[in-house]
């Protein structure tokens, strides 16, 4: 029996993550929050379905008054600690006119401040109550993207600036990792693989429900050994077609 | 015979270049730019003994419209084009009460304004010199701090927020290079080396002025190999003593 959070959870896999997890037995997860900026028709059918055990609580996380107004809302939820702390909200936009360059590029701030600081407003946040819980578990949904190692083989995308996030992303889930191993914490970042959503597209790669789903997978087993470290997505459907994308679940490179 | 901008020199491995690249024959170096905030006496005095090889502009890196008057100078001081920028300028600050936890973190914003963001701008500013330029050499000052491998050994210094901008500028130095390599540019990030200087303290590895004649040597001997690459320093004198600081000049993992 578990409780989650899973930001930026109104659409995409975030609100596919809410769903399967609130499919669950309840001997396995009791309460699933989802947080987010505007609740959606989807998101509300969902909560509907769930006997009370996915909810919504509303937070602007770019906005450290909100974050401390969301932080007392799930306290009296959640007055017995959280679990799983889930840190999807995020955004991926291309440079405007990439064509003309990286020096074109001029959305570096929106990124850094809903990739990398609301991650960090959120968990600081949210510490006291995972400290309070069982599985003490923080996943920042990350990307391949974000692997400077393969930036080379993943230029085709124009979202220098999304990709300059996600690898300051990772660099603070090593941080986090390092600073609260001694408590027992497992911090890990996991590329969800590109599925067909919103931000993915119709020319993605994966079906997001089964994205959604190997993601949650992957949080249920995880373990102490995972912290600290960067894995791609596992769905094993997948047929490998060759290039640095294999989604078999292995450790990304930095 | 070549021209090169520092930033953030007026002090410390910035300072100690612009002296290193005024004191060589006017066959290998005809101008250096110091562009700096504030000037400083030790500065001055450089710029004075150089004549008129060295030379001082202020710009605050930090703040666009500053950044386009200071771009103004540059292309009055060389018309005909800039060879290298050395992206220097940055900051490196504890998380105020460190030993709170990675929640104190309240530091992430500025590091990430003058360390990555700036960084940016003035070379988004620089580039048409550059591309003027016949070396089209970009170099960032970054540091082993910022290699998401190193960083579980490297969690002595309390400066997490430091460490995350340095891994966000070594993807956009790797973005850049991709972006700019059909145009024969070279881009690479450099750990310039644990020095002695106000940043680094009185305990750190190296003499100032030796690791910044080192750091100049690396860019003088730059090729298209280099680009896209992250460097540890290279100071032949250092004895090396175990652990991950080898001063070698070997390429740094990610």
């Amino acid at each position: 029996m578990a409780s989650y959070l899973i930001t930026g959870a109104n659409r995409g896999l975030g609100l596919l993550m809410v769903s399967f997890l609130a499919s669950k037995p309840v001997t396995e997860v009791d309460v699933v929050i989802a947080a987010v900026r505007k609740s959606s028709e989807a998101l509300e059918s969902i909560v509907e379905r769930s006997n009370g055990r996915a909810l919504v609580l509303t937070v602007q996380v770019t906005d450290e008054e909100s974050v401390r107004k969301f932080d007392e809302e799930v306290k009296k939820v959640l007055p017995n600690g959280l679990d799983v702390l889930i840190n999807n909200a995020g955004i991926m936009q291309s440079s405007p006119n990439a064509e003309l360059g990286i020096e074109a590029m001029d959305n570096l701030h929106d990124h850094w401040n809903i990739n990398v600081n609301s991650v960090h407003l959120v968990t600081k946040a949210i510490l006291p109550h995972l400290r309070n819980g069982e599985k003490k578990t923080i996943v920042n949904v990350s990307s391949a993207l974000g692997s400077i190692t393969l930036a080379p083989q993943y230029m085709f995308p124009p979202t220098p600036a999304y990709k300059i996030s996600k690898a300051a992303l990772n660099m603070m889930t090593v941080q986090y990792a390092a600073y609260l191993e001694k408590e027992g914490f497992i911090v890990f970042s996991i590329d969800p693989g590109w599925s067909r959503t919103e931000m993915g597209s119709d020319f993605a790669d994966l079906d997001p429900k089964e994205a959604a789903e190997c993601l949650v997978k992957k949080v249920l087993l995880a373990t102490k050994e995972d912290s600290g470290k960067f894995f791609e997505a596992n769905v094993p459907s997948w047929e490998y077609k060759g290039g640095p994308t294999r989604y078999d679940g292995h450790i990304l490179p930095w």
